[in-house]
């Protein structure tokens, strides 16, 4: 195995102060938070009180100003342990950066302390109930109106954090004869009237997770929640596409952590089982299955490690990104397969790790840009000719 | 498209009849029964009532005397829907055909009428907690007493039907130091004294099906209910062995009738659904994978409808069923896989049958023989030198 | 395995026979045929003086007037040996037909017999340096003039047969302008003036075979050599397109026979071969693998079998023949690959058979339509809109 | 794409003078290299009189004491060009290494400087005819003699280099009861008696790569050719496990360099090649695939480069190594496989690069250890019980 070289100490520190906030406050609640289907809101609030949300957003804001590794070595643990239910990533790493970057400074100041102490629970609304990766469908409207508000109408579907959000960044056509550059992101806050939470969404997994439907009906939203003020009106899809490269690279930083987890399981599992009296660990289809994964395992963490520095040094393209979310989204889930596969009976039992984490896997490949918009992307880098 | 001609209109005018059984008695509460994590007992009931248990078992023990095909149908046409819930092809073609070939005369008269009928639901219990595939370890005992009775202690678990049933076939050892070769066949019956239900398994998927763990603790079977009286003491393997063939053929038959039903509805999907200004349809990426899906089940269902028809003739050999089982579930997990993702965000999504039909599938590379030991059959039979 | 039953007596007795005539006439001179880059011109004759040519042609014009499976186990037999140099199927069953079925009276009097005896070498052109699987895009054109012959110009390459042949049908445009609507074939006959053969193509494999391109420069063709006369005339699209399934079959029948093969001398090699102190055929790797490709190869050869029985019966669609030529190809190289993984260093000297079969296989996915134009087909008969 | 930063600019000017070197005097002459089956003898003469032939030996045996990368340098280079019949690598980078690491130094002072200068050519013998990655049942005996000196008996197999080798490393038993603890490495040299090689081998692939048998007949070896000296009798096991790290990691560079330029020369072509009125890389099915392997080979470059940074740093165990190896020839393989692919017709003649790199690439899974033995040396690294 190859030694990481990507932590400091002090991030290391840091995972073990994470990972015992992990361990008391969320390891004995999420089977149970994936009975109810939510988590509960508490959590939030005291992820919240001990720092562990938007811990990128600058001191100034209510954050810790950290590097973005923080972030990511949160991503790992919760990844490690399949607490899937817990929605931070999304929160401090897709919708605090959005206001920070391109927020007027009243947003920052009025909204950032309240998502970094958990007072506010985050969440961004893309996807509608008839368009899932292809962000230039988007129906949803937001019309000027004369008085300067934004008339919201629209429905959107598969918000994660979606029934706890306080705050929703909602992508909606200022401009619907536009396309893509009539799209703006705006600042939809619970209370404001027409703004209805649907039901939470039974999933083949994160079970635990509160993805929601989100109903936007003749909601008003006023001038100033217009994210980035006039200046940004019709400007949203340009923000869109510059924070998915950091945005994908989570999704492959958490598969990566998950997939390693999986196998750690089972190495253990395949050691411990007897079957036609030895340890399902002697059968060289074990063996051979098991270094097959460990080595693809191991190259993805190489690269999404990369990635991750590349991160830190503002370089990372958006077809790398896509590269490491594809790529080692449907590394995951192979892993999962093999794994359950190995786990005979019991890889089907719902008491097991590895079957949730199976469950919770599949749909890495989808969000966040389907695997193969991933492709798209890649391929028009390569300047192959696109549709 | 090749035209099926392995069944005759007969079976077809079955497969009609049958089909509006499920449509008024199935199909309209499975869901609440994936709820439940059970179907409601008279659905066993109506069916014993139309005729549809059993069938292949001969009239003088109550059943219809029908070859094999008619239960092939039953198969297809729940597998079709995702009634997986529904345990009749166990009940049906695997129980009952234990006691039909190995049973007593007196028990055949007392049993299989109340299969048929509906008024007892049948299991067999071979795996252990300790022992998946492997039926050469299994470790329940059942040691003859004085009285000719056998003192039944073991537990055993992943047992399909188990939380209904009726009656038990238990495999368990009679000879404990013969290996294989100590192996005998119980029908232990509901009532009976140290015969407990565990709980309900909770699974990643045929949710409504009541798989469930089974205890025995010195439970006095006797001797009248050893599987086909004293002559088949010991001999319970072989005759585990026998039924192999029909019994992994069946697996491959659900297998196809699934993959052939998530290719219809996402091939209805992707022609329904428009992303970037077209049907998903439209995309070679779509039409290509669809086009490689259709082929392997088209291909697997000739090979599989082979299969039935060698079945009926008594000349599968175990080698050709577990080519048949592990291919043909393989590629239902496969197609499962890659409908998933066409469906996009819904495919994750609990309410669609594609999401449902991909959690159900996965067990099937593992039970009945995992798809490893499936290929330890398969080398055998080609001469290669197993450990 | 399953018993094949879609050959009677008689074509097994045919069997022997070729497979006399193969280890007399081509087994003990195939590999010098690969070193000189063709097979020997006698070949021809001697099939032909044996009746091996043209089986399915009626008698009447110098044929067998056998059914199909005849030139079936052809193929089969020279699959088996890898005797890929040797032309006859294309002959036989591809150029043979193509006058039989459309050609005037007087053409099948002339041409077939001569065919039948091997007097002439057939050969189709249709591949261009520009369009390879693309028909409607062919750039040879063929002019007809005022005394109603043709004129005759372009290139074709990739031709089977090339350099041997005697008779080619070429693919032209007889109205340019009208897309494949204008397309025609034309007889082209060694000496017409203006007709040249480039240089035998080097390959990866085939080596025996004389794939050449062919010129046409100015080529004036009788208006008798225009096939099926002007009836047919800018129906040449239409023909092809007939003659699509059987042909592809004829790639997946030789596939099926080819990878089977692959796989028995594979067996025979891992039983023979010892490493870290026991045979290859002991590792579970070895035998998974084995298994898998076995299963494989017997689910095709039913499939393929299938096929066959329906061209008998003259229902063979072309989505259907697609999947056996593309399935059954991929399949091909896959063993291939697989097989010569197994031989270790050994897979890579020329001199073993596995070797030839591997480089001889990697054309079977390419040529007869690549397998992507395989699935374009399978994908339009499933209703999915095309490009 | 990834910037890489492994090499410095210095490693960078040394690329380009060695671009020039291999544009002068290998690639005019490669083909007709192929067609006679081994290199000019000059090249060696050559590449030692311009300073690339062992590079990393210390310049006070006649090296440039320079690091690694220079030679990974000349990898790519070669690899990027196809030019497989070069043997440099296994000279500088695996055959000097073992004599400057255990030689004696005499044995140093005498042999280095001539493989340096290119005066000899270095090869490696371990494979045998009965024994291919398996080097525990190596059969060759060098039996020591009363005056010192071993017998040598034994032959060999797969020898790169060994048409023109003048100094061999020889694995042989110099105590052929004691196992892999009985291996000793001996120096043989061209001109012993009873050394004799046997025919070049023709192969699939790497057709100027002068690969021989080489026998052993009674070769009296004298005791200053053992390697390293008596103190070195028996361990050579131990040196050739020391080497394997370094070793395997040049396959894998091999393998990434030849897998890029395939999809360089694949991209280029998709967008030249028109078919049904577009270029080939308007197709999603090429694009997607294109992406696909330019993501993996990516992903591969990032993780060689970290092994090669590992080299450097002493670091690199043989279990990442064994990744390396196994996952970058594995790649290799495939990309070769859609590349010939993506060139339809093109990729089945010899003239196309991609096909020559087609049939080259097949041995990289083979050799250096198969990527079986890999996946054995990773499960144990991995704690899984081994046979």
């Amino acid at each position: 195995m190859i030694e990481r070289t990507l932590y400091s100490a002090d991030h290391e520190a840091f995972r073990d102060s994470f990972r015992r906030f992990v361990d008391k406050e969320i390891a004995p609640h999420h089977e149970a938070w994936e009975e109810q289907g939510y988590v509960d809101r508490e959590v939030w609030s005291k992820a919240g009180a001990n720092g562990f949300l938007c811990m990128t957003t600058p001191e100034a804001y209510g954050g810790a100003g950290a590097d973005k590794l923080y972030s990511a070595v949160q991503m790992e643990e919760l990844a490690r342990g399949g607490f899937t239910g817990i929605g931070f990533g999304l929160h401090s790493e897709i919708v605090a950066p959005y206001i920070l970057h391109y927020g007027s400074e009243d947003q920052k100041q009025r909204l950032l302390p309240r998502l970094a102490s958990g007072e506010m629970v985050g969440a961004i609304a893309m996807s509608e109930p008839a368009a899932g990766s292809d962000l230039q469908g988007v129906k949803a409207t937001a019309l000027r109106q004369a008085d300067g508000s934004y008339l919201l109408n629209g429905s959107k579907t598969f918000i994660t954090n979606g029934w706890h959000a306080d705050l929703v960044i909602v992508v909606a056509k200022t401009d619907p004869q536009a396309g893509a550059k009539g799209t703006s992101l705006l600042l939809v806050e619970r209370g404001m009237k027409g703004f209805e939470k649907g039901k939470r969404l039974k999933k083949l997994g994160l079970k635990a997770q509160d993805t929601s439907e989100l109903f936007f009906d003749n909601v008003r939203v006023p001038a100033e929640n217009l994210l980035g003020g006039t200046a940004y009106e019709n400007r949203g899809f340009i923000c869109l596409m510059e924070q998915l490269p950091w945005e994908r690279v989570q999704i492959a930083v958490t598969a990566v952590a998950a997939a390693q987890a999986a196998i750690d399981w089972t190495v253990q599992y395949v050691k411990d089982r007897r079957v036609f009296g030895q340890p399902v660990a002697a059968f060289q289809n074990t063996r051979y299955t098991l270094a097959e994964l460990q080595t693809e395992v191991q190259i993805a963490r190489v690269f999404v490690d990369k990635c991750l520095e590349l991160v830190g040094d503002g370089k990372l393209d958006t077809a790398t990104a896509s590269m490491a979310k594809y790529w080692a989204s449907d590394l995951q889930c192979k892993v999962m397969d093999e794994c359950v596969q190995l786990h005979g009976g019991y890889g089907f039992m719902w008491e097991y790790p590895i079957t949730r984490a199976y469950a919770d896997a599949r749909v890495q490949r989808i969000y966040g840009g389907t695997n193969e918009i991933m492709k798209e992307v890649i391929s028009r880098a390569m300047g192959l000719g696109g549709k």
